[in-house]
């Protein structure tokens, strides 16, 4: 049994205010070229399919076309489920009618949980779920945290398994120990919504979501397929991934990674800018943040740089942090002299102190102006 | 061949901000089981399934809910398309998963539009469309109003039909001479949101949706099936139903109507607000227009009603009207006495002039006031 495993696809997303939908639209097609070469037997998205609740009707439109590719086209069985980026009650419609033809779509946590038989294993489809869902749906009120909810949830499960065959989990949620990005919607205040790994004892394959780092978690049957695109540049250094799984009954004989080629990169780039105006190399058009390391005043930057490099999403002027140079009490800014402020001016613009010449030209300007004041 | 034809259902509305979604559960159950008891072949709904393009969640739910009903338990075949209040994008998701069990629903427009074969018949699922979808997605740069969009379907779906079969029409447009309701929104400016009736001849039966009340239009083969329930006062007189058509052929033998019972009936109600007050009739948690018939001042009648008739919508003063009294110039308000300002105020409050013996006791307050004044 071989199988691919992906994760928070973010259909609609924004990055700094520009749309992915084309970015994903791509992506999506390459994964489903990768499921037809490696001839996988079925298809796993642990949740986050959409960005948000209400997505955007075009996000609705993909989702439906990579769906009828993999499902329909491709003829494979489709394992989804909901995020917490996702509307639980909205990714729920339909799923009876889906079913049929092997597109599981589970929405909103089941109170009887049954498993999905596939291929002589079992596949238990989880979507994303808040302690008070847990409590409510399982009618279980020592259900208090995201930890007790998920032990409650396979608890759950292992009384209805059938421990001879291979137990497949799809779930979304945040594995204690794992390592987040920016991108990723912190679930609770804290870190009350992590879960500990031993939840998941006895299952052979974890099919995790949530954590958008394809490493967020080292361990052996729990795996993160992590975003197929970066959507922050705290993953800039990602390489995105959907994993290959291949079982030979509960034994679990590979997890590899087949790796994702963007249109368009994100990157953090670093420069001087007349430098990086004046060698512009493939790549301009990747989603950037530009980090110069030019002091003092420029003239307009983000427009100069936006000529060569269209998608810079953000700029940072690491040489120019204010962070240091706290501000000063009013009191204190008014009994200093008017050489002396603009001696700070001059520091804060140029980096450096103003020259005995130059202080006195600066004086000798000042007593004119202020002297044409008087007149 | 017998079937069903509804439409406009609205689901998610909220009618003078209260919620029907109760009244809309209670509705289409009863549609079911017409259905069940009428033995029909197929269901349609011409369009509007929900109330706006992001329906509530459950209203997702309730639609998800009696669809499976009508098409998974009682095993019907089902014609939707979206009408202009749903979002045809996202009410498209899935379609082609649905077909397989015979759940037709068509969100947009289809470029090369097939019929449905169903008991011999053949049916046209048309959504609604603006010139402007179908100029685009027939490229008929010709089509420029509603009409020529129409026209330019029909026409196109006469190049494929066979003639030798019944024609079934399943569309969401205002046909020209059809009776609008206060709840339907307009589709543009004027009549030219109209289509005439001879864009669909040679149809055997036009399954329409979009105008409210039941007998919107008269003709022997387009029928309106007007919303299940009543969503505006200006509906209050209709009598809602669903239609149930039987043909023979091409021939329709029998349009009839079974008509629906509301869980609470939407009414207008004339009185005075004592007698209201203290003969409460059954019925009172009906959501009600209540037109007032007393004169001059009350104290807060709209929340002494909602104690006896809790769901009252709208309160009219019918007698209050301000509507004749033109609202007098500042001009000439000044230069009337205080004694005539009073007397204007007392015949607005209590529509009676002031008596000789009112005005004494007046004019004589007032002199004692304002000898206060002066003092």
């Amino acid at each position: 049994m071989k199988f691919l495993h992906t994760a928070d696809w973010h259909l609609g997303k924004m990055v700094n205010g520009v749309s992915m939908l084309m970015e994903q639209e791509y992506i999506l097609a390459q994964i489903g070229r990768i499921a037809q070469e490696e001839q996988v037997d079925g298809i796993i998205i642990a949740g986050d399919l959409y960005d948000r609740s209400v997505p955007p009707a075009d996000a609705v439109m993909l989702l439906n076309d990579i769906l009828m590719e993999l499902n329909v086209r491709l003829g494979l069985p489709v394992f989804a489920i909901s995020g917490n980026h996702d509307s639980a009650e909205r990714v729920n419609f339909g799923t009876a009618w889906y079913e049929k033809s092997g597109l599981h779509i589970q929405g909103t946590l089941a109170r009887d949980l049954a498993p999905i038989e596939w291929c002589g294993a079992q596949v238990w489809l989880v979507p994303y779920h808040e302690p008070a869902v847990v409590r409510a749906t399982l009618e279980d009120k020592s259900v208090r945290s995201f930890e007790d909810a998920m032990r409650a949830v396979t608890a759950g499960i292992r009384l209805r398994w059938d421990e001879t065959k291979p137990q497949i989990f799809v779930g979304h949620a945040f594995v204690a120990g794992g390592i987040p990005s920016d991108s990723e919607r912190q679930l609770a205040i804290g870190n009350v919504d992590r879960v500990s790994t031993d939840c998941f004892d006895g299952f052979d394959y974890v099919a995790l979501g949530h954590l958008h780092h394809p490493h967020a978690i080292h361990h052996p049957t729990i795996f993160y397929a992590g975003s197929p695109l970066k959507y922050s540049f705290s993953e800039a250094q990602d390489k995105k991934s959907v994993r290959i799984v291949t079982m030979d009954g509960k034994d679990l004989e590979e997890v590899r990674e087949r790796f994702l080629q963007p249109l368009h990169d994100l990157r953090v780039v670093e420069g001087y800018l007349a430098d990086l105006l004046a060698n512009v190399a493939p790549g301009n058009e990747d989603f950037l943040q530009i980090n110069l390391l030019d002091e003092g005043a420029l003239v307009d930057p983000m427009g100069q740089l936006r000529a060569m490099y269209p998608n810079v999403l953000h700029l940072e002027r690491i040489r120019e942090k204010l962070a240091d140079t706290a501000f000063e009490r009013f009191e204190d800014v008014v009994k200093k002299d008017d050489l002396e402020l603009f001696g700070q001016f001059f520091m804060h613009v140029s980096g450096k102190e103003l020259t005995e010449r130059q202080m006195d030209i600066m004086r000798e300007t000042m007593d004119s102006v202020k002297g044409g004041e008087d007149a």
